[in-house]
């Protein structure tokens, strides 16, 4: 099999770049390991950015979004048993979209269906070769037959834990890693959200989360300790916790209801550093990871996408490579911004130590946030989305 | 001796009470340890916030000051061989002033002599007692004679390692600390500032400083392990370290000249709540401490010493004792926002970490400074000084 651009992994980075590269002419095939309906039902991210719904918006997959999305402001914080709403909208004109991560990937399959483009699921044996030439080779298995793909370029959009990331050559590539000493304990529970968006409250004793889902359904999260045993949590230990650390004065008591499914995620901040070697260009996830405080992930990966997207039509237009060959240079200090706000996020809404002086510090910058107008202005720009670094096509 | 505040230390703290309890009528005795001419040579902050100008403006104190401080809009910061400057009198319309703190100390001690009220210097055996009634008692020995102040109140304003400190009682008072890993080495040189305002210069390897303290004369700090041995620093390695941490495509290199003096000094962020016990006040070092990254140690010590003369001020005036016993309660919050301020500055300026993830971080946060308005602005509305919690008199 012949193609210009094998896209390894159908997420919404893989999915977005090959609309992206059909709707100017090129030709992709995707590849993923999954089966559609795990792909499709995969729980992920939820919270969308302007600057993304722009780029949807453009290239015409925003249909449903706009449909059924919720509209968010910007999001509620609470210390203090004070509830303060940071409403980002009133500044700056934007929103951002509460549109679970499986209905985009869903919409995005179906995009890729209608063009006829190949995809397939399921494949195993994936394995991607000679991405130090200018001829790189995906193979896999569908169907019980073995496939091969020869292509100009492999976008690697398989996550953190695909195999595009491990072809990379570690010689040449730093990867730069913080872990956090605690996890987020999340659920999915048949409940009526506390708040019309969502809400960080930042507790002397951690961190709580309490996020819709619909009208009757919220995703809520706990700090807790990165080697914390799911085990030792059975609900009744989840609500309380979650209503200690959520009372409030302005507010009736969080509802609690039955919970639907747990998970425990560490949080983990990485950075691949060149994002490409050779013709292999790695995308999201494959490239980076930012704790979910914030919810840049998916959002990163669509404006990782939309970078390779305006490089690789440059290149078919033209044959120049420059834009194509500074892909990383160009995506990364978007990245890093996205790093150093999850960062702040994170280290203001956690219990980072032990001592007094750590909760005073987090409790005075909570205080600006909510009490100068410039610093929710600042908060809400990368919020609501920085612009991408380029348009996604030439 | 029977007066109605006794001032401990003759700072900015002390002066600056003693002065704007005058204006009211009050009756205060300062005693200082430390000789008029080791006080008025003291070389310590100088950046004046405007907030703070203002208020000597109120008092009568600034008129030395407008003739002679350096009126500042902002500071530059270099990070990446380029020089930015931080407008904040753009936006904001407010300056800040430098003027060294001997030179504000010199004006307070001469406008406390021209009042007339007692003000020992050189006192010694200093002693604080009694402070659980509303009769304390302050014992010194002063000119070869033992002293013995009866006052309704005591004003500590004799820094971190004071008497007034000393005598809390530690089980009713939170100490909360952090100290860094790191200290500045301090030079006084005689050599022409390299920018028309002070600077930071972000490396990898760590800050450098350059401010300036007249036309031909700079005080300059070099970020150093906090176990750092001066010696180990001849000039020419300090020269050398502070042109490779300044170097920048934009501007010519640093000017090296004669070391008049060198120091070392630690990091440290200290707050003590409550800041009042009994009939005992604390005020600015002798409460908090603040790293010198931001310039807040004086301007805090103003500040509270505004919001303790509004306190004694109503009480005089009226018998009332509510604002005076809120006293650290209203200094409070603006301390802690000082010392995130700092912080923020602190980890973003400083090597804190030997990995790139680290610098890459710093990198982030300091291209949003200099690249984002609502960032420029938030960073400005605390240099040049967030209001005062109440004002000088009711």
């Amino acid at each position: 099999m012949r193609t210009q651009v094998a896209i390894v992994g159908a997420g919404p980075a893989g999915l977005t770049l090959a609309h992206m590269l059909h709707l100017q002419g090129i030709d992709t095939v995707i590849i993923e390991q999954q089966s559609e309906s795990y792909v499709r039902a995969r729980i992920r991210a939820g919270v969308i950015e302007q600057t993304t719904v722009d780029l949807l918006d453009e290239i015409g997959l925003s249909d449903r979004l706009h449909r059924q999305a919720m509209v968010h402001n910007g999001f509620y914080l609470r210390f203090d048993r004070t509830t303060h709403h940071l409403d980002f909208h009133r500044h700056l004109g934007r929103h951002a979209f509460v549109y679970g991560q499986s209905e985009l990937v869903a919409d995005l399959i179906d995009a890729r269906h209608t063009t006829g483009r190949p995809l397939h699921f399921d494949a195993t044996d994936v394995r991607v070769h000679e991405t130090g030439t200018d001829r790189p080779v995906v193979e896999f298995v569908a169907d019980g037959s073995a496939q091969r793909v020869r292509a100009d370029f492999v976008a690697g959009c398989d996550g953190f834990h695909g195999i595009c990331r491990q072809t990379l050559d570690r010689g040449r590539t730093a990867v730069m890693e913080r872990t956090h000493p605690f996890a987020w304990l999340g659920i999915l529970a048949r409940t009526t959200p506390v708040t019309d968006e969502g809400m960080y409250c930042a507790h002397p004793d951690g961190l709580s989360v309490h996020s819709m889902r619909g009208p009757h359904l919220t995703r809520q999260y706990l700090q807790v300790p990165a080697d914390t045993d799911l085990g030792a949590w059975p609900d009744d230990r989840i609500w309380r916790e979650l209503r200690r650390r959520s009372a409030a004065d302005d507010h009736p008591e969080l509802e609690t209801g039955e919970i639907i499914e747990r998970s425990l995620a560490p949080l983990r901040s990485v950075v691949t550093d060149p994002m490409q070697q050779g013709s292999l260009f790695l995308l999201g996830d494959a490239a980076h990871i930012v704790p979910p405080t914030g919810a840049k992930g998916l959002n990163l990966a669509i404006s990782d996408a939309c970078v390779l997207s305006h490089g690789l039509g440059l290149y078919y237009a033209t044959g120049d490579r420059t834009y194509l060959d500074r892909y990383g240079e160009t995506a990364l200090p978007r990245v890093w911004q996205a790093q150093a706000f999850s960062w702040n996020l994170t280290t203001t809404l956690h219990r980072l130590g032990d001592d007094q002086f750590d909760w005073q510090l987090r409790r005075a910058r909570l205080k600006r946030w909510t009490g100068s107008i410039d610093e929710e202005r600042a908060l809400g720009e990368i919020y609501l989305g920085l612009p991408f670094p380029t348009p996604w096509r030439p």
